[in-house]
């Protein structure tokens, strides 16, 4: 199969796809707590089960996140030896959630780790596959769960340890989707659930690929405040690449900044002269009820921003409610040796730009 | 900038790069005991010191892999600003020497985790994005650090536990490469060092994206075993998707299945009626001498494959020892989490198809 395709590079960091890059379909299964949230209507499947029937934490996870996969794949009328490629990660030491989830379809397979900036690692690299003329259909996903992460960076949960107000919840989640070249469509009628809302869909037309910043932060319960410098960057960088004021988005999403992070995203940018505050808005703020649900910062992990992704944001774009968003999550590169060794949490933030199209 | 590009998708897991995607320069950097192996002369840089002058194992491993990326960079004549992207990784928790290494340089960073298999999928990905038009320099490096790896993995080193013959041993190590789109050239004659050998270099053909293959098998000092399926199958796809023989490849070169592993691959695809007998090497046989280094199945860890692949394997197809090759980076995918909870070691292995170029 050969296949012409154009790139245009735009400024430093950024991919403007002149290919048309589609969203296929998208699914997202999540936990209990993020089933009780404002979301929870939105969400493709709520598991009672925090071990959604595994018998360890990681197995939990990596069930989650091939639930996710196969929902997504199934959406779009297809079977995963349909899928070209696949690009997926998560939170675990040696993303050992990904290697037991989405590894094991039998898909070609690369795996990533970009800390909680997964899906939009994922995103940008399924997306300039696809642009590029690699694959008809390319699965893009990623994980967390909060058990799991709390064993992974923090204390056994058996000791009940206290959180402070900076530190966030991470998600238990999983979202996934299919990225192709041709518009999505009703393969079955009714068997199959395409991203299409009457005849909008949703197109990947650019990414901002992100830089480390690290500004010599060591507090790991106050992700937030590590990561919000990197987003800073990367939005900064996506405007100027593409020549757009903050106005040229319906929503500017981050992935898990929280309360605390989103202030100091929001005061960064104004240092730059940038308001992001109409159109801003964080998948971490928008998962869980803070109020109610005792999530401290909000929601947090790769699972925060690709969940939201697929429930909340993907298809309001698709219904034309907003017409082109940019899509940033944020992680915070640490590790419990980097981070026991007195190393600080540097952030790292990848931009996606997302938008409506008519088919 | 504008360019345009034609793809061949090759069988169900091969890209054929039509247009050109040259390695423009490599470099390695290595430990004392890899210094005195059969490769000694072939390394850029050997540092005596385990801890690079850095305080910990980890920052030992996160300054070497900087110091290969700096050389490679530096030996092409150019700039960390002129580096479109990076792609890295290594085999620590949230692949934290990558994280605190090659991310730091300030280029817009993907990270990656492979296992052992990284170095494929770092080239792999920048191939597909030089080709694509994504970038004219992109950086691909890997590494690992045998005391890093083993304080990851495995026991304290003071412990001095015992080693089975199956074992084999973490090189430390890192290498890295710079891919473009043009031929590589002396930019200023005797200060830079391009992969260039009289008139030949290196060009990257074709990549064969690896399946994760699961025998079942759990022990963690018999990686080779775990490994092997997976570059068998691999190997197969690769000869399938582009229609060759064994004997249209001058050398097969898989990253880290040492003693126990090469019988096996070799083995598994005696059965499928395909013999590489002659053209088969591994890097972590070449890089120690079994016979006086004690290192028993051979050597292992992304840095083997990588530091290989820069001193003894890209000189030669560039100076056109060998016309073409296939290089088959083997990652055991597996952490001492999913271990100690009895989960099994999957394997992966990418393949790269790299050959030599008059200009």
């Amino acid at each position: 199969m050969k296949q012409e395709i154009t790139q245009q590079l735009t400024g430093s960091a950024s991919i403007a796809f002149t290919k048309p890059v589609y969203v296929i379909s998208c699914a997202s299964v999540v936990g209990k707590k993020e089933g009780e949230g404002p979301l929870g209507n939105d969400f493709d499947l709520i598991c009672e089960d925090p071990m959604f029937g595994s018998d360890t934490w990681e197995a939990a996870e990596s069930t989650m996140q091939k639930e996710a996969a196969a929902l997504s794949i199934g959406k779009a009328g297809l079977a995963p030896s349909d899928i070209r490629m696949a690009f997926a990660g998560d939170l675990l030491a040696q993303t050992s959630a990904s290697s037991f989830g989405i590894a094991g379809m039998g898909i070609p397979f690369y795996g990533l780790f970009g800390a909680c900036s997964t899906m939009g690692e994922s995103l940008s690299l399924a997306a300039m596959s696809v642009a590029a003329g690699y694959g008809d259909h390319i699965l893009c996903a990623t994980s967390s769960h909060f058990a799991s992460a709390e064993k992974e960076f923090r204390f056994p949960l058996g000791y009940g340890n206290q959180r402070p107000l900076s530190a966030t919840w991470t998600v238990t989640g999983s979202g996934a989707c299919v990225i192709g070249n041709k518009p999505p469509s009703e393969k079955i009628p009714g068997k199959t659930a395409p991203l299409l809302v009457k005849n909008g869909c949703v197109k990947v037309t650019g990414i901002t690929t992100g830089k480390l910043v690290d500004y010599g932060l060591k507090d790991s319960l106050n992700m937030g405040a590590c990561m919000a410098p990197a987003a800073c960057d990367t939005i900064y960088q996506n405007l100027c690449d593409f020549d757009r004021k903050p106005s040229d988005y319906d929503r500017i999403l981050t992935g898990d900044l929280g309360v605390v992070g989103k202030r100091i995203l929001l005061d960064l940018l104004n240092e730059k002269g940038i308001g992001i505050e109409k159109q801003h808005q964080d998948c971490g703020l928008l998962i869980y009820d803070g109020e109610t649900q005792d999530t401290h910062s909000g929601g947090s992990g790769c699972g925060c921003a690709a969940a939201v992704l697929a429930a909340y944001i993907l298809p309001r774009i698709a219904s034309g409610e907003w017409k082109r968003i940019l899509f940033v999550p944020t992680g915070a590169l640490l590790s419990k040796t980097s981070f026991n060794e007195g190393e600080p949490i540097p952030g790292i933030a990848h931009g996606v730009v997302l938008e409506h199209m008519e088919v």
